[in-house]
C-alpha cells in the first residue's frame, strides 16, 4: 500500500534472509518483474496480483481440509488470495469457484464435498449470502470474506459484510472486505492446530 | 403514527362512509377496543397489530396467486401485515411461515409450491437472504420485505435491506423496512392486473 | 465488472450456444468491436453501454404494457438499460424520457397515457421523487430505479433510493441504484405472467 | 432540552423583563401549567407543544405573505411550530395542512393560492417530496422542513432532508429536521425585509 | 453532468431561442470554446467553470442587497457560482472573499457592511462555521453553502452541511453541497420580491 | 427477540423432546421462573441473561483449549454468553475477565497462559483493541466479539467492530456485535474438529 | 455503565484503599446515597451526575491555567464533568459557562481572559463551532468536547464532533462525545507537566 | 488544496515578507521546483510532500520533549508532517517509526524512552490502536492521528479515528484524519507553554 516497487524489493530480500516463504499481496506485474531480476524462486498470480514463493515440498505432504468457495469471475481474485495463502501454510486447498446462491440447487448438490472440510472460506460480494447458506449445509467453521466488487448499494463491500455478520447460521465468522489473505491465514492456523492434534 | 385512538376512530368512520374496506396498521389493542364500540364489523390481528374489516365474499371468490414466506417467529408480524393487505384486495394468500435459508434443504423442497405463485412476498430480517434464494428457485416476481428485528449490525433492518437490493437473482424488488402493507398492496395490484388480463 | 473483453467474448459465445438472446450491460464500445468480429447479430447502445442481440420477431408480436419514464439526459442511460431488457423479453416498451417533477404540470398531463400500462419503470436521480408522484397518478405497479448521477448529498444514488423506499404512494417498489436491467427484467416477468393469464 | 420546568420558568421571566414576546418550543403541558401560575398572558399549543404569548395587535395589522403547507396529521406539529413562530413575528400565516404529493392533482390545484405568497414553508416527512413539487409550481422561495416522523428508511428525517437538499427545483432551501421554529423565523425575517422595502 | 460539449451546445442554442440568459455550471473551457464558435455573446469564468451571457443593462440598474462571503481560495469557485447566478438575475452582488472564522476579529469588523444586505450567501467548507457566525451578527437571512473541498472528516462537504443545519443562530438556511447556483438563485428571487414590494 | 415467555416455554419443551441441551439467550429472570415450573434441570445466568441446561458429565470429560478474555465489568455479560455456549458444547472454558489494553503490561504477562489455547475469544467494547493485541501474542485463532456497551462514538459497537475487522494481526476473525453465542459456538466447532483429529 | 450501585460501592471502597481520590461519572443520586452510608468524605454534583471526594488542600495551593467554556444550560453537565476532573487533579479551574458563537461579540470580548490559560476546554453541542472560534483568539491548546444534546442532524454529537475535527484553527484537539472526564484529565496532565517544568 | 503552483508561489512570497518560516503541506515536487527558482532557502520532504524553510538555529537550541511514533511505511508520510511541523516550532522531535501493536512486546520495551516525552504524537491507520496502548504506558498527553491508508472497513481513516476517540486510556486526544500538521502544531504549542513555564 503506497510502497514503491523498490521498497518492496528491499523488504522482500530482507524477509527471504530469515524465511523461505514470501507473499506480497495487492501488488503489480511491474513489481514482480523487478523482483524476478534479483529473486529467482518466485511466481506471480495475475488473477489475484500476488507474488509468492512456491513451496519446495511434494503435494502429498500438504494437509487436506481447507476449501475455498465463490460464485464466479468477480470474486476469484480474492478467493485466489485466500487459496495461495493457505497453500503457503502447507495446505492442499480445494477450490470451488463457480457455485453461488443464484444457482441454489447446484450449491446444495455440493453438500457432501463441502462436509469433507475442516474449515471453509466463502468469498462473496453484492448480497453476500453464500457463507450463511454454506454454513447451513455443513458443521465446520465458515470464514466469510466480503468483496468490494459490485455497484450501487453494495457500497464497496459493506452490504456483503453486513450480510455475513448477520448470518442466521451461527458457524460463520468474518474478516475485512477483500481480505483473502486474512481468511487464508486463519484457515491455515486452524488446520495446523488440527494437524498438531492428530499427531499428538 | 402519532395519531391518538380518538383521531383514528374519526378517520375510520370517515373512510367507512365511502368504502367497505378499513385497514389500520401499526395500531394497538386499545385502539381496536375503542373502534369496536362504534364500528361493528372489524377484527384485530394481535400478531401484526392490525385492525381490519373482514371481507364479505366467499373464499372461493378470492384470487389465487400470492404467497407470503418467512422464516419464523420474529418476522411473522410483518408477514401477516402483508398477508392481510393482500387478502383485503380479494386474494386467497398462501402462507409459508417456517422456512428460511438456515434450513436450506427444507427451503429447496418448496420449489414446486412456490412456483405456483404469480408473485411471492419474502419477509426477512438480519441477513435478509431469503428473497434472493427464493428468487433463484422461481420465475415470478419476488417482493423482499426487510424487517427491523435483530440486533447489532442488522441496524434495524438496514442489513437485510441492502442484501435484498444487491440480490444476485434479478427478479427481486424491495419495499421499505417493515413495510408489509406496501408489499401486500403491490402484490394485490399485480394480481389484479393478471386477473383482469385473464377475463379479457 | 472486472471482466476483460476477451473474457466477455468467451462467455458470450457460450451463452449463444444455448440461447438466442445475449445482453451485456456496463460494457464498452471496445468490447463490442471485439465481439462483433466473431458474433454477427449484435448491436451496441452507446447511450446505455449495452451489447445485445436484436429480436428476430415482428414488432406486432411484442407485448404492450411496459412504460419507462425519466426526466432527462442524465437518467436516460439507465432508462435505456431497462427498456432494452424489457424489449429482449419480447415487449414493446413505451418510453417517456423528458418528463419530471420539476415540470409538474407537464407530468400530470401524462396521466391517461401512463394509465395504459401494466407496469411502469420510473428512473430518477438526485431527489428521486418521480416514482412516488407517478404512482399517485396510476393504479398499476411502479418500479423505482434510483440513479447515481448527481453531486453533493445525492450520495451516488442513496438520496433517490431513500426517497423511493419512503414513497407516500404504496404502489412503488425499488431496485438497486442504476439497476436498469433488474427493473426491466422484473417488468418483463410481470408482463409475461399477465400475458400468460390472458391466454389461459 | 434538558431544562427543568423550573429552569424554564426562570428563563421565561427574565425574557419577559425586556421583551413582550415569549416562545418556548419542545415543551410540555406540565411546564405550561407551572408558567401559567406566574405569567398571565401565555397560551399553549398542544399540537406543537409550544408555550407562547399571543400578540396584542389586531389581525389586520399582521403582514400577509407567509404560507405553511403540509400533507397531514403526522407533520402538523412541526407545521404549527413554524406557523406560530411566523405569527409571533407579526404575520398572518396562511395554513394548508391537508395537501401532499400522494394527491398530486389536489396539490396542483393550489397553484394560484400558493403563488400569492412571499415565502412558503413546506413541511414533510418520509419521502419529503413536497417542497420540490411546490417549488416547481411557484416563483417564490420554498423553505423545506424535514420531519422525523416515519419508520424504516426515513431514518428519523434523514430521508426527507436529503430529498429536499437534492430538489430539482432550484428555489428550495432547507432547515434542520423538525426545525419548525427556524423555518418560521426565516420566513418572518424575509417578510419583514419585504415589508420594510414596501414602506421605503 | 455527463453531457457532452456537443449536447450542451445544442441545449444552449435551444435556450437562447426563447431567453436572453444562458448559464452553464460545472462545465469546462473546452465546452466554452465549442460554444463560442456559434454563440457570440458568452463569457467564461475560469474560477467557477461557468459559461454565461453577460447582462445587457447598465450596472446602475442592478439591484443592491445580495452579499456573498467566504474565507478564501478553496471556496471561491462555489462563491463565484453563487455571485454570477445572482448577477444574471439582475443584482449587483457584493463579494467578501477573504474573511473567515479563523480570523474572528476581522470577521466581526465587517458587521456594518454585512448588515446592509437583504440576504447573505455564506460559503464554507471543512468546519462550516461561517454562516452561523455571520448570522449572529446580522438580522437578515443567511444562506449557507457547504463546499466539498477539504480532506479527512470533512467527508466531501457533509461536515460543513451538518454544522450549518445545526446553526445556533436561527436565521440560517442551507442548500446542497457545492450548490452555489441554488444559493444565488434563491437570493435572486428573495431580492426580486423585495424590489417588487418597494415598487408597489 | 419479541418472543413472549409463554412462546419460549413452548419452544423450549419442543427442543428438549429431541435434545438434552437447551440454551436461551437474551432472556429474563421472569422467563426463567416460568420455565423452571415445568422444566426441572435448567439454570439461569443473571450476568448474561441466559437460561441453559447444565451438562450431565464430569468436568474431566470436558475438552480444554478454549479461552475467553475481556477487560472488565461492562463486557462480562457477552463474555459469559460465549463461555456458557462453549461449555454446552462440552468444553472446559478458561476465563480471563479482568485484563485489557489499558493495562498493557498485565496483558502481556498472560502470554504463556493464552498460548495454551486452541482458540481464544476476545470480547471488547469502545476502542475494541483487545483481540488484535492478543493475536499479536499468540499463534492460534482469535475470535473478536465487539460489544455495544459504551457511549458517544462507540456507536453501539460499530467502533470496536471496525477496529477488529482492521486488526493489524492477521489471526483475528469477527462475529456480530454482542454475539457471544456465535463466538462460543464457533470456538466449540473448532475445538470439536481438533479433538476429532486427535482421536483419529 | 451497566454497573449496579452495589458494584460501584464495592469498587469505590477498593479504590479508596490505595488512593485518596474517588471520581464516579455518569452515576445517579441513588448511587450517591448508597455510597454516602459507608464513605464519609464524598460529594455529589447533581448537574453532572458525578460523585467525588473533595480535595483536602487549600484553594491557594491549586494550580491556575485551566479554563472551561461553554454556551449554556445544555452543555453545563459535560462542562462540569471536565471542571471537576481538572479540580481533582489539583487545579483551580476557571469556568465561563454562558458564552457562545451565537453571541459572537460577547465571546470576542473574553479574548484577554481566555489568553491567561495554559489550556482551554471548549464544550459545545449542535453546530460545535465554539472550540474553533476560541482557538482563533488564543495561542494555547483548545480541547473540544462535543456534546450529544440537540436534535435532528446533530446526530447525538456527531455534528459538533465533525465540526471540531475540521476546525480551521490548528490548535484544536478533540475527545469523545460527552467525554468531559477525558478533557479534564488531559488538561490536568498538561498543566502538571507545565508546573513540573516551572519547578525545575 | 486546489491551489496552482503559481498561486502557492505567490502566497509563499507574501508569507516570507513578514515571517522567516514557510510550511506548505500536501504539495508536490513540481511546486517545489517552481518555488525553488525564486525562494532560496527551502527544502522538500518527498516522504510527506512538504516544502519548508529549515531553521537557522543550532540543534542544541531546540527544545526536547516531543516524540512521534508510528508502526511503519504506510504511516510515515503523516508522521513526518507532524515531525517537521514540530521542528519548525523549534523542537528537536524524537522519531520512533517502526513500532506498532502488532509487535506488542517490542512496543512495551519502549516504555522508558516514551516516558521521557512531554507530549507524544501517535500516528496509526487501519485498527488505530497505537495511541491507546501508548497512552497506557505513559503519563503524558498522547495526540492520536488517524491515517487514511488501508482498505475495506478502514473507511479512509474512519476506523482508526473511532478507535482513538474511544480509547480506554483517558490521556488520548484526536485530530482530523491525516492531519499531521495539526498534531505537530498542538505538540509545539504545548511544549512552548512548558518551556515558558520553565523560564518563568
Amino acid at each position: 500500500m503506497g510502497k514503491t516497487p523498490e521498497q518492496i524489493l528491499e523488504i522482500a530480500k530482507k524477509i527471504l534472509n530469515y524465511s523461505s516463504v514470501l507473499l506480497v499481496t495487492r501488488t503489480t506485474i511491474e513489481t514482480f518483474k523487478l523482483l524476478k531480476k534479483e529473486i529467482r524462486n518466485i511466481e506471480f498470480s495475475s488473477i489475484s496480483n500476488i507474488i509468492y514463493t512456491p513451496l519446495d515440498i511434494p503435494d502429498d505432504n500438504l494437509s487436506e481440509g481447507i476449501t475455498v468457495i465463490c460464485a464466479g469471475t468477480s470474486d476469484i481474485s480474492v478467493a485466489e488470495e485466500a487459496a495461495i495463502t493457505g497453500y503457503l501454510m502447507k495446505n492442499k486447498v480445494r477450490k470451488i469457484y463457480d457455485v453461488g446462491v443464484a444457482g441454489i440447487h447446484r450449491l446444495v448438490s455440493f453438500k457432501d464435498e463441502l462436509n469433507r472440510s475442516n474449515v471453509i472460506i466463502a468469498v462473496a460480494g453484492m448480497e453476500g449470502a453464500l457463507p450463511g447458506v454454506v454454513s447451513s449445509m455443513v458443521d465446520c467453521l465458515v470464514i466469510g470474506v466480503p468483496t468490494s466488487v459490485g455497484y450501487g448499494t453494495s457500497f464497496k463491500g459493506i452490504s456483503p459484510l453486513l450480510t455475513m455478520l448477520n448470518s442466521c447460521s451461527p458457524g460463520v465468522v468474518v474478516v475485512n472486505i477483500d481480505n483473502g489473505f486474512g481468511a487464508g491465514y486463519v484457515a491455515g492456523i486452524i488446520n495446523r492446530v488440527i494437524k498438531r492434534g492428530k499427531s499428538t
